[in-house]
């Protein structure tokens, strides 16, 4: 995704500056707006820029048009020892997840398992950071989220389920194992970024309306917006030969923490009639009930390096286990700065201007420029 | 994969009948015999050939060279109210993969939630067997194995983890969500039987020990019994780029549950030593936990239902959802008969002429012909 033409670097601490600021113009209090760029920067900072910085003005979006509402209040309709389901009542998904992934984590410690379904939420960034405050707490952690259908299943010709990410965290040494992908080929945020960068999207991510494949990012995007059909594969492509079936039911487990559990909106019911509808599900899995947290963290550890010291491919020199890539991007960011697409600070450019925000006093002399084949609908 | 040349059609009663025979010669009482055949004949009912009578000789090769013990007792090491660990001594899998998910039934009615890791076990079949015993009792159920190693990681070239299926099973009306898959591309199953048709596989499912991609199925197999390096790639292939550190990611979750929790065998180390190592997590959730049963299933089921109905892709006239295939099968393999490839009716045979059974009084005057090409190592 390295697209030094298209991007520009800045600080951690400056866009972090820009964030608390921006959302607490949006309309939240100091706290609920440094979980919100946490989330946000977290995901820049780990190298997943497509859910980080470049979502920002999706956010602004959802609160201005009343997809997300910054006042509502979380209800907790049903709870036990190892479960509960929310109703978020259309609040920040950011906030909802927080505090979903904070109860789940309570009964693991207590019950040895923690099982929490929300509905009425919004997007809510990076399933992956939810799963990871578990880890950070010695547990496994589980989270997943469907969102506005964009996944088109095996032998179908319309989106019915989202991106569909489902995140695990094992804690282990010396890196934490983070897994974190949709349950697409790609995400959305990636066809954004290629939209942003007016680059062809590779062979085998995308179909357009009428169901063909397509390497247009502008197009798919639009057709997803204008729900005109098309979107993106599932994991294993169109078709069973290589597995799209197995992407495709990947989706639905996601469903099933999120939408099923809560009995709130599917996929393809988000974003539709002026509600966002996103569902989420969270876990959190005590190691303690299955024996020494410490015997089991070093067991697994001491996998992860032998798949690590495995022959490597052909013109190969590393074999990666899942979380090295975002805790080196964490180093290598903070030293470097984030990088951000031009087409993104064009966004941020404008939203300033709307929140009465100095764009100079963050970002001085730089001015964005887009690609003009840059689509620009609201997507 | 119908491949009627190299296919023989039997009655699901001969069949059953065989099996009783043949695993109580075996050594094993008449209702461990029942368990084993059941899950085997339930693949082969669910149209999963590959994990059906075409694995029932290597089980009992299995015995022969010690890797399982037929009179192995399962041991409890560790257990809580969501939880246990068992320790399988080298039992029959389907047998240690039976008590488990019962054991994890019993906790999910009581406390939502039951979550059980096996470890010293073998083979257990398909996992969705396992899984479905939960949803037949109105339970969500999970069940996922390692394996010997046969998923060469992205960027490595030597196999590291096993096919590692997930299966997840939901009650849903008219028919219950099944979706169970390997998180390689296919299983190693899929390559035997192609090896015993003697036909080329599609591109994109395996590479050689050299981790160049190959279409011939005996290679690959063998590679893979002599450890020679190659094997089956990642759902998502042998890059990034279509998301093969995803079905790589997966096949670590197989690991997580299996593995990992019991601090057992790794796939790496399955079939080492004149050991199978293999492990096995099930996990069964009580929808009462997070609201009525019947609401979550209708809900449910209402999704299924729009998938299914949703425009369908150009030359495409049905969306099938998980499980429809299966229960589909069940009826028309009934009514036809199971198919069997020759290549298995070859090993049947000598099987019969082992274990003292009349192959002729199950399959009259049908003798089996294998194509010459056929890898007929202990795979």
């Amino acid at each position: 995704m390295a697209d030094a033409k298209n991007t520009v670097l800045f600080p951690y601490e400056t866009l972090k500056k820009l964030s608390m600021d921006a959302f607490q113009k949006f309309g939240f209090t100091e706290k609920e707006a440094d979980i919100i760029q946490d989330v946000l920067l977290t995901s820049d900072l780990f190298g997943i820029q497509s859910h980080g910085m470049q979502r920002m003005v999706r956010y602004h979006k959802g609160i201005t048009n009343g997809l997300i509402k910054i006042d509502a209040k979380p209800e907790i309709v049903k709870e036990t020892p190892i479960s509960a389901v929310i109703d978020g009542h259309d609040g920040m998904g950011q906030l909802l997840g927080h505090k979903a992934m904070e109860m789940a984590i309570e009964k693991a410690k207590k019950s040895g398992v923690g099982i929490v379904s929300v509905r009425n939420s919004n997007h809510y960034g990076i399933a992956g950071y939810y799963a990871k405050m578990a880890s950070d707490q010695g547990l496994i952690g589980f989270s997943c989220t469907n969102s506005e259908a964009i996944m088109v299943p095996v032998y179908a010709r319309k989106a019915m389920l989202g991106s569909n990410p489902i995140a695990w965290t094992v804690p282990a040494d010396p890196v934490d194992f983070f897994f974190d992908c949709s349950t697409t080929v790609v995400t959305r945020g990636k066809l954004e970024m290629y939209n942003k960068m007016g680059k062809a999207t590779p062979d085998g991510w995308a179909v357009n309306k009428d169901g063909v494949p397509s390497t247009d990012a502008a197009e798919v995007l639009g057709n997803i917006s204008r729900h005109e059909g098309g979107g993106i594969l599932p994991l294993g492509g169109a078709t069973e030969v290589l597995g799209g079936h197995k992407g495709y039911g990947n989706g639905m487990i996601a469903e099933l923490f999120s939408s099923i559990l809560s009995q709130g909106g599917t996929s393809n019911k988000c974003m539709v009639g002026g509600k966002s509808n996103i569902c989420h599900g969270f876990m959190a899995i005590n190691p303690e009930f299955f024996g020494d947290p410490a015997e089991i963290k070093k067991h697994f550890s001491q996998f992860l390096q032998e798949l690590r010291e495995a022959p490597k491919a052909q013109g190969q020199d590393r074999i990666y286990t899942h979380g090295e890539k975002e805790h080196e991007s964490v180093a290598k960011v903070k030293a470097e700065g984030i990088p951000v697409l031009n087409g993104t600070m064009l966004e941020v450019q404008d939203l300033c201007n709307e929140l009465g925000l100095d764009f100079k006093s963050y970002f001085g002399d730089y001015v964005p420029e887009a690609p003009a084949t840059m689509f620009k609908g609201n997507y």
